[in-house]
């Protein structure tokens, strides 16, 4: 029998929005309860490249499948015209061990559970009333963080804020056609919207911790090494709730680790995020709030088997 | 573009019993040199159906691609009229981080360099006029070693020595499919032979060192995990020279690492195979000579891009 290979276009094809939010969002639960496990990845190192590969397994308990997934980052493309990132999903059964099928998915799927994780903790700790959001970052999370966002609750405005003014303004008008209003903004102002979210890969933080208001809610996405870092440690301080995606890994390589071990915060002042879209958030109007999302494996798991299940239909 | 997925019997037709074996010994004489790199493997546990995985990655310094190995064995499947292994090989380049292409190869191309590892270091440390050679084992690897030597050197005749009767005697017919003599042995009559190769997955020693001949050579291939162990540390004792693969990885879980725990060989007593195999062997004539292989992941690489190179032209 030959491996069933799925393709990028036929994912997307397979695939709500909705479906990777449930998913997502009963994963984060899981994840938060314990019911997954996530083994340590394999790392290999290319440095005449510039480039890296993890290789990072995950299962959600008692699924009947697990994933593997292969992701390599080569930061030399660019400049062959290729894209720095490339990677397969691999979904096993974890009844007998047969390889099931490969979604050849090129990293969407990583990115759609980076997305639905952002929005559902963003929607989850942020004020019923909250209605202004900003977006550091111009890239494809920046977009899918505002449009998937925009799914759970209505927007009024997106303010963008990227390095350059030209990139902040092609993101708004990706973001008028899906039917946002949206505007570039600076950094002081973008700092001071209701809801923030940043998809940055910037080494030092993005925003200054005492532009954002009492009342608003801040979501760090980009921290996923431990040379990175987007949100402020005073920011920390500042917070009347930390959630973070992965207790260890936020301490090890989030923001959250960062002002850790800043003293900013306590080792285990966070709650998991799950926790939060589980029972709903009992948040003190006024209070800041921020969330630390650094990625867990188990997710991956959670949303290749889903849309494997799609696909065979 | 899709990505191309080749199959096994894509795989068999595509490559040569010569090819394998080059590539092989190539790739022995680099992993002798440190010319490899192999981090520590990926591991998931699955007791509730007697399952694992391990996620094996190898490259040889400087070769454009590099292989991800996926291998499952869920032991509890031929109840369900299932084989207990599968598995797949991912190529990927190790200049922009592509993959390349899938090897669906059932776990054939790991067959395969055991068996050309086997063949290249036996007759690499047999005397030049050994022509008995015995196999412990009626399995794939004892086929393939009685075959694979065979392409290397002329064989008189081949014992076969299985826990049945029965066995023996199906494995003798194949062997004479392929030109071979073969019969059944008893144990201390296989243990006797000029050439040994063992291949079978037990946990206690096969054969008793006394009835090894001066001069002969005995290869052990099975005992890939701590809990195996085919050759006993006696004959170890009495060897005059000793082969590993991988030093760290057989003192970790070869016949070897037993040898040396009980006190039957120092520590430091063995060379690597690769060495062998780019210099001739002095061997006293009426010496016992023994080489404890346990499997190198930077093979599967080496073989897994020369294969995807022949599939490629």
């Amino acid at each position: 029998m030959t491996l069933p290979v799925f393709d990028q276009t036929a994912i997307e094809r397979a695939v709500t929005t909705q479906l990777v939010l449930d998913t997502v969002r009963d994963a984060l639960i899981a994840h938060a309860e314990g019911r997954t496990s996530v083994p340590p990845p394999l790392h290999m190192a290319f440095p005449e490249a510039d480039g890296d590969c993890h290789v990072k397994a995950g299962r959600i308990t008692g699924a009947t499948n697990f994933t593997i997934k292969i992701a390599t980052g080569f930061y030399d493309n660019p400049t062959l015209g290729i894209p720095s990132n490339h990677g397969l999903v691999c979904v096993v059964s974890a009844r007998t061990g047969q390889i099931h099928a490969l979604l050849d998915d090129r990293g969407v799927l990583t990115a759609w559970r980076t997305a639905a994780a952002g929005a559902l903790i963003t929607h989850a700790m942020a004020r019923p009333d909250a209605t202004t959001l900003a977006v550091f970052g111009t890239g494809e999370q920046a977009r899918l963080q505002a449009t998937w966002l925009a799914e759970l609750r209505t927007i009024g405005t997106v303010l963008v804020h990227g390095r350059t003014l030209h990139k902040a303004n092609a993101l708004c008008e990706q973001l008028h056609t899906h039917g946002l209003r949206a505007r570039p903004a600076e950094t002081q102002e973008a700092a001071a919207a209701d809801m923030v979210i940043t998809t940055t890969p910037a080494a030092s933080p993005v925003l200054s911790a005492t532009h954002v208001r009492e009342g608003a809610h801040v979501t760090g996405i980009g921290t996923d090494m431990p040379h990175k870092n987007e949100l402020p440690p005073a920011l920390f301080r500042r917070a009347r709730l930390i959630a973070t995606d992965d207790h260890a890994q936020c301490l090890e390589h989030g923001d959250f680790g960062h002002a850790v071990r800043a003293g900013a915060a306590a080792q285990n002042s966070d709650i998991a995020a799950g926790e939060l879209l589980k029972t709903p958030v009992d948040r003190p109007e006024a209070a800041i709030t921020v969330a630390d999302l650094t990625g867990v494996g188990a997710l991956d798991a959670a949303l290749a088997s889903a849309v494997l299940e799609q696909l065979l239909r």
